[in-house]
C-alpha cells in the first residue's frame, strides 16, 4: 500500500489508470498499521469484499489454505483477478486454482509466493516463452540458509543458531516448517508447476531438513571444497519429475555456494538460456510487496485492456509422477562415527564395494591414541546409484561397528 | 527464429495470435543460414520490410549505429514497435529513440541489449513499479570476466587469456572494444537510463579496462581476500549520477566473485526490494535470442490489445550530470614497483599521510638481498576521497624512487 501510493504517478504511466485500495479484510481490526491505512477501509467480513461490484483485483496475503482457498475461489468466481503471495495454497491447490482462473477468464498471480522479491516467476514465465527449463535448484528457505551460514561460518550449534534466527524474527516460535524443510517443497512444488508444468502433491516431495547437519559436517564439508546448503532440486524427466528437498554439499567456487544469510537464490538451466542465477531477499514485507505490486500492476493492466487471463492461460499442467529417490544417480558425502577398531575401514569399505559404490575419498578424524572414544570416518563417493548407497549404509548401521547412524548429504556438481 | 517455430504453440497462448516472421533484411544474402530460414524471406533492401504493410513489429539485431538507427527511426515513424538488442545505437540514442517510440504510441523493447539472456531490463521495469533503485554493480562484459577468470585461476598472462578469447569467439580480432571497458560502459549506460532516468553520454562515464591487470595483482588480491573483477557501478545521487567501468577487488566470499568465465552478472539494491543478483549468459546467440523473443511477444501481446507504447511510457528520462570520480569515497589497491632503498617505505607512506589518506594493510613482495632489483609494494587504504589518493600516487610517481607507473584498483565493500 506504501509502494502503491509512493509510485502513483508510475501506476498511471504503466496501467493507463490509477489504483485504489477499496476495502483491507483483516482478522483484528484493532491492531496497529502503518499509517498510509485508512481505519474505515478495514473490514473482517469477507462479503464486504467479494460483494462490492467496483473490486476488479483481489490480493490475498493471509496465508495457510483455509479460509484463502475459498477466498481466492470465490473472488475467481466472481470474474476478479486474484494476486496471492500464498506459497502453503499453491502448493496444495495451484494447479486447480489455474485452471479455475483460465475458465473465468480471470488471472491468478503469484510472484510473492516464492522467493519474495527475486522475480522467479516471472523470469521463468519469460523464459518458457522461447526455452524449457531443464534443471533447477534453489536456497529457497531463508531460515535453513541462515541457520546454515551461522553454523558454518561462526560455529554456532544448531540449536544456537535456531534460537538466534528466532530472536531476529527469521524463524517462527516452531521452525519446524523451515527447518523440516517442508516451506521449501511448497516453494519447490510451485515452481515445477511453472517449468516442467508438474502436478504434484507436496507430499510426494522427498523432504530433508537440516536438523541432521552437525558442525563436523561444515568442517569436513570445508575440507573437501565445499559448503552445505539446503536446497530445492527439480529436474524435468522425460514423463517424470525428480524433485528432491535436502541438505546440500555445493563447491565453495560456485556463486550459489556464497549466497549467506537469510538471503535465496534460485537457478535456472534452460536448454536455450544456459544456467541463470537470480538471488534476493527471499521474505520479508519490503521484498514480499515488491513482487505482489508487480502482479497487481500486471493483472490490472491486462483487465483494463481487456485481455485478463492470457497470462495466466500459458500456464499447463499435468499430472506428472515424481521420480525415485533410489533412482537418483549423484556423488555422496557419508558421515560414519564408529567404534575405533582393528578392520573398521575395511568394514566400511567392503559394504559400499559390496553395494556397487566405489569411494573417491576418505579422512578419519579423532582416534589417534584415545582407544575407546568413536571416531568419525567422512568419504565422498564416485558417482553412484542412490539406492545402492542406501542399502550400504543400512548393512553399516545394522554391523557392530557403528557407534551411532549414519549421515548421508548429496553433493551437487 | 528456431525459437519462435518450436514453441508456436505456446505464442499463440500468450499472444493470442501466432507470430509470423515476413522478412529478414540481411547484408549478404548468399552467407549460410539456420535451415529454418526460407530463402524467400530474404531480403537486402530495408524498403521491403519499411514498405510491408502488414509488419507490425521491427526486430533489429544487426548492430552498430548506421544504418540500425535509421531504420529504426522509421519503423517508428511508420507505428510498428521495434525490438532491439543493439547497445551501442541504444548507449548512444537511447533516449531520443525511447521519446520517438512514446510519440507515435509505439514500443522499444530492448531486453537482449543488456546482460543477454539475463532479464535485468525486464527486473528492472518490474521492480521500478514500486520501488526505486540506489545502486547497482555488474559484471557486464564477457570477455573481460573470461580474461580476468583465466588469469586468476590459471596463472596466463593478460595476452595469453585474450587469444584464448579470441580462439574460442569470445573476443573479437580487435579486442578493445571490449577490454578497454567501451562496451561494459555502453551497457550501463542503457541500465542507468533505467534504473535512474538519467540521459549521459557514454564518453562521460570514466572508463577503465583491464589491460593494466597484471598477475601480480590478482596474486596480491587473493592474499587480500579479493578478486579482480571488471565492473559496471551505477549509484543514485541527489542531483547527479555516479557512473564509472572499472577494475574492482570484490570480495572473495561473495556471489559477484565467484560468477566466473563468460558469464555476467548484475547487482541491484533497490530501496525496498534490497539486493538482488541476475547472473547468466552475458552474450551468444541463444540467451541473446531468448530476450528478443520474450520482447517480440509482449510487443506483439500489447499490440494486439491496443495498448502499444504502455510499457515503452514508463521510461522517463533526464539530463543528469556524472559526478566526478574525485569525489568518489572508497577504499583503494595501490601497487607500486619501488627501487629498494632505505626509507623507500617512509616516502610512499609519508606522501599517502600528506594528502590525508591512511593506510589499512601493506605488503612488500621481493627485495630479500637481491638488491638492485625493483621490488613491489602493496597497499590497501582505509576510505579516502579519490581525488586525494590520485594526488598522493602522482607525488610517489614523480618521485625517484618509483620504478615504474603505479597501478590503483578500487574496492568493492
Amino acid at each position: 500500500m506504501q509502494l502503491l501510493r509512493a509510485n502513483a504517478e508510475y501506476v498511471v504511466r504503466s496501467v493507463g489508470a490509477p489504483i485504489e485500495i477499496s476495502h483491507v479484510l483483516v482478522r483484528d481490526p484493532a491492531k496497529e498499521r502503518v499509517p498510509e491505512l485508512e481505519r474505515e477501509r478495514l473490514t473482517t467480513d469477507p462479503e464486504v469484499l467479494l460483494g462490492d461490484a467496483s473490486v476488479d483485483v483481489f490480493v490475498e496475503v493471509m496465508g495457510g489454505v483455509s479460509p484463502a482457498k475459498s477466498y481466492v475461489e470465490r473472488a475467481i468466481d466472481s470474474k476478479r483477478s486474484v494476486v496471492t503471495a500464498n506459497k502453503m495454497l499453491l502448493a496444495m491447490h495451484g494447479p486447480e486454482l489455474v485452471e479455475r482462473a483460465i475458465a473465468r477468464r480471470v488471472d491468478l498471480a503469484f510472484e510473492g509466493s516464492v522467493g519474495g522479491g527475486i522475480p522467479v516467476i516471472r523470469v521463468l514465465r519469460e523464459a518458457l516463452a522461447s526455452d524449457s527449463v531443464m534443471r533447477l535448484s534453489g536456497i529457497v528457505n531463508g531460515t535453513c540458509n541462515f541457520v546454515l551460514t551461522r553454523m558454518r561460518a561462526d560455529g554456532l550449534s544448531f540449536d544456537e543458531a535456531v534460537r538466534e534466527a528466532q530472536a531476529k524474527g527469521y524463524a517462527e516460535a516452531d521452525p519446524s516448517l523451515d527447518v523440516d524443510g517442508h516451506d521449501a517443497a511448497h516453494k519447490l512444488v510451485v515452481l515445477a508447476m511453472l517449468a516442467f508444468g508438474a502436478r504434484v502433491e507436496p507430499h510426494d516431495v522427498p523432504t530433508e531438513g537440516i536438523r541432521g547437519i552437525e558442525p563436523i559436517d561444515h568442517r569436513f564439508a570445508e575440507r573437501f571444497g565445499f559448503v552445505i546448503k539446503h536446497l530445492a532440486f527439480g529436474s524435468d524427466r522425460d514423463t517424470s519429475v525428480e524433485l528432491r528437498v535436502h541438505p546440500t554439499l555445493v563447491r565453495r567456487d560456485t556463486a550459489l555456494a556464497n549466497v549467506n544469510g537469510v538471503l535465496n537464490a534460485i537457478s535456472l538451466e534452460g536448454r536455450a538460456l544456459g544456467p541463470t542465477l537470480l538471488s534476493g531477499r527471499g521474505a520479508g514485507d519490503m521484498p514480499t510487496a515488491v513482487s505482489v505490486v508487480a502482479d497487481v500492476l500486471d493483472v490490472a493492466r491486462a483487465r483494463r485492456s481487456g485481455v485478463s487471463g492470457l497470462a495466466t492461460r500459458t500456464i499447463q499442467v499435468r499430472h506428472r509422477p515424481v521420480s525415485s529417490l533410489d533412482e537418483v544417480f549423484g556423488r555422496y558425502y557419508l558421515r560414519f562415527q564408529v567404534h575405533d577398531r582393528p578392520g573398521v575401514l575395511a568394514r566400511l569399505a567392503g559394504a559400499l564395494g559390496d553395494a556397487g559404490v566405489s569411494i573417491e575419498q576418505m579422512v578419519q578424524e579423532g582416534g589417534a591414541g584415545s582407544s575407546g572414544v568413536p571416531v568419525y570416518i567422512v568419504l565422498l563417493t564416485h558417482e553412484a546409484r542412490e539406492g545402492d548407497v542406501r542399502r550400504a549404509m543400512e548393512a553399516i548401521s545394522r554391523s557392530e561397528v557403528a557407534a551411532s547412524a549414519p549421515k548421508l548429504i548429496r553433493i551437487q556438481d
